[in-house]
């Protein structure tokens, strides 16, 4: 019985009731959305018998933010990724992806989801293949026996890269950055050579079992996600969203709960559009993007670019971030990259729920703006979004104890000023 | 002979060819843009005849972004500015301004001018009550003999707060953050004293005789601009704006070149209408903004809550953002400040740039896509907005030699996995 197949019948749940009231909405609300595959509650019962919070994804709450972390054959181990794990979750993510590709990944993620209140996704594709062997030896066999014994373990969410079809990979080649997707690009190469179907299309049902049976909620991969500005929304891209949408409505009869996920690099203006297909597309179900990034040319930056457009993305219909860090195109993230990241990805979800108008959104804003304004600087800096650096940043230039910054100085602070005028 | 009347009267000046040229238009385009008031090219005759390399603000033609730099009373010092005003530059600023408020400001705003080939501007109120002077002893002529001064120095815009008039300030005193600007504050604060009206509005006329002599332009202040969301929007901005409008008429009929400054900070989902009413109540003047910041709840992180919304308000009608470092609300920006700050805004104006297919824009992010696709690191990281800083974080990451990096390690480099594709 999975969140969906329970909303519905009906039946209010109590992880429904527990995002209700975490977003101030009714669990009725919460109910009638998974059942229209609007909103899903990644929650694996392994996961959710043990530690896991229950959190809702769905364009009628509050956005929501992933943090990828993971090892890689060349760079970290268990105690790392749980300390970005840690990191990620202490700045507001909402959600965690182990994309570990190297070292004891068994003991690293079930050592993450023991840990981890928020959901943890996966992209199980990875561990199919790990220690060398080549995607081409890739079995369908391999497949389902990673899936069972990865949502044994408790996974929320899998990432399943089964949109990108045999016949969108000469799509893909006319691109300026052809596949940038890891798990999009290693199945091309598999279709390539075995002159056949997507595995994971072609045994998408018997996937959707294992996925009802622990209710661990699909994030249909984009395979084809674009990689370069000049990549986006093309037929590759659009080739793929169709296909997405006809697995959201197979997974959705099946009883499983839903996500899609999406791009990439796109340019600010295109971007509404890129929701709008998808909902349009998927009839609803809640898109799960990364960044989108508005430029290429920022290398080092990458969480502003794409920041930027995920803020754009969340209000015309996204409701759930991948994050980008500062490192991204460069290396593996490190534990600061983690953090700047998250609070770049906190920033945009929060802007685009103030400006979607969610419920108590704008508290936070005006709460703090409220101690700025009575120059109370330890509220003010208590309520900042990362409370150390802010604090760091004005000590370095307050000089002395005085209740004014060097922005202005005493005399020409225009809060003082301001509060001065108000008692007139 | 302004740009501006020599525009009306159809000459094309050599600073409009050169203009052209930079922005891939005809002068003649630069001419008419200018003779309708769309554009600027703030360029002080003084300055000229030295080292300025004039450019052009106005939605025709490329986003431009400015930094704020300058010395105060507690902190900073000449060669310190020098040092900001050259990493601004460094990294893409297209003007800068002097905001000293303490130590020699003659002294360091002639150095930077002498220095600079981009334009300079300046906000006069502050030289006009340096040394302790108390705003309430502020004259007209005070006012006329700075702007003399400062004109004849050769700077190439002044920030004049003159819309914010009389009847505004008890709407002001309604908001949740009260005034916020320094110079909004200060003439506040001289109007209620002397129940009189803004002296800045009163000797416009004189103002704008100054102006023209020099060719310096107007960047009409907005001293009401929101400081909070709560405060966005409200009758307080809009009623200033409306005066901004008249003012910029009638500055424009004394043939002086006019830029208007907005705000501040502004929920996501009303810059467009922030754009919209601008362009509309100011004839299509420039739109300089300061941001706009769209969440309040993160100092330390503000040029990334900015560059946000500076993007939207690019796409939206402003032609000219001025950055928000990271210290902002916390203290005067350092040098590390100012670079944090102006590349947040260089991706800001470039990713609106590719969003308005301006001409040429989108070279610089297919170049570096290109380069990417071909694991060509050499020219990717030379193509990165900061060199220096994606080649360090590569470099950390890439642990030998090989032509891959941590991200995915050799084997599953979907780049390299995608470039074996296309050969196929």
């Amino acid at each position: 019985m999975t969140q969906l197949i329970q909303a519905k019948s009906g039946v209010i749940t109590p992880e429904m009731k527990i995002v209700a009231e975490k977003e101030y909405v009714s669990p009725e609300l919460i109910c009638s959305e998974i059942a229209a595959g609007r909103l899903v509650i990644p929650a694996n019962k392994v996961h959710l018998a043990s530690n896991l919070k229950p959190i809702g994804i769905g364009r009628a709450i509050s956005t929501k933010i992933n943090a990828n972390i993971g090892a890689s054959p060349l760079d970290s181990n268990d105690e790392c990724e749980l300390t970005k794990m840690n990191m990620a979750l202490k700045f507001g993510a909402d959600a965690i992806m182990d994309l570990s590709t190297g070292g004891d990944v068994d003991s690293c993620r079930c050592n993450l989801i023991d840990h981890c209140p928020a959901p943890v996704g996966t992209v199980p594709l990875y561990e199919m293949i790990m220690g060398g062997k080549p995607i081409e030896e890739l079995t369908y066999d391999d497949i389902l026996t990673v899936l069972q014994k990865q949502a044994r373990q408790g996974v929320d969410f899998f990432t399943i890269h089964a949109g990108l079809l045999r016949e969108h990979v000469p799509l893909a080649k006319k691109r300026l950055a052809g596949i940038v997707s890891r798990g999009g690009a290693l199945l091309a190469k598999w279709m390539t050579y075995h002159q056949k179907q997507n595995p994971f299309y072609d045994i998408f049902d018997d996937i959707c079992d294992i996925m009802r049976e622990y209710d661990v909620c699909f994030s249909l991969g984009d395979g084809l996600r674009p990689g370069a500005l000049a990549d986006a929304s093309d037929e590759a891209q659009f080739g793929e969203l169709k296909v997405l949408g006809e697995l959201t409505r197979r997974a959705w009869a099946k009883g499983c709960q839903v996500m899609v996920e999406g791009p990439g690099h796109v340019p600010y203006n295109q971007i509404e559009h890129n929701m709008k297909i998808q909902q349009e597309l998927c009839d609803g179900a809640p898109f799960y993007v990364l960044g989108p990034l508005v430029t290429d040319i920022a290398p080092g930056y990458d969480h502003i670019t794409s920041a930027i457009g995920a803020t754009a993305a969340a209000v015309h219909g996204a409701s759930f971030l991948c994050y980008v860090t500062p490192r991204e195109h460069l290396g593996l993230p490190g534990l600061e990259d983690v953090k700047q990241g998250v609070i770049a990805y906190k920033i945009a979800a929060h802007a685009a729920d103030v400006a979607l108008g969610l419920p108590h959104a704008r508290e936070w804003d005006d709460k703090l703006s409220t101690a700025r304004a009575n120059l109370d600087w330890e509220t003010h800096l208590a309520l900042a979004i990362d409370t150390e650096t802010a604090t760091r940043m004005h000590q370095e230039r307050r000089l002395d104890k005085t209740d004014h910054c060097t922005m202005c100085g005493k005399e020409w602070c225009s809060v003082r000023i301001s509060r001065d005028l108000k008692k007139d």
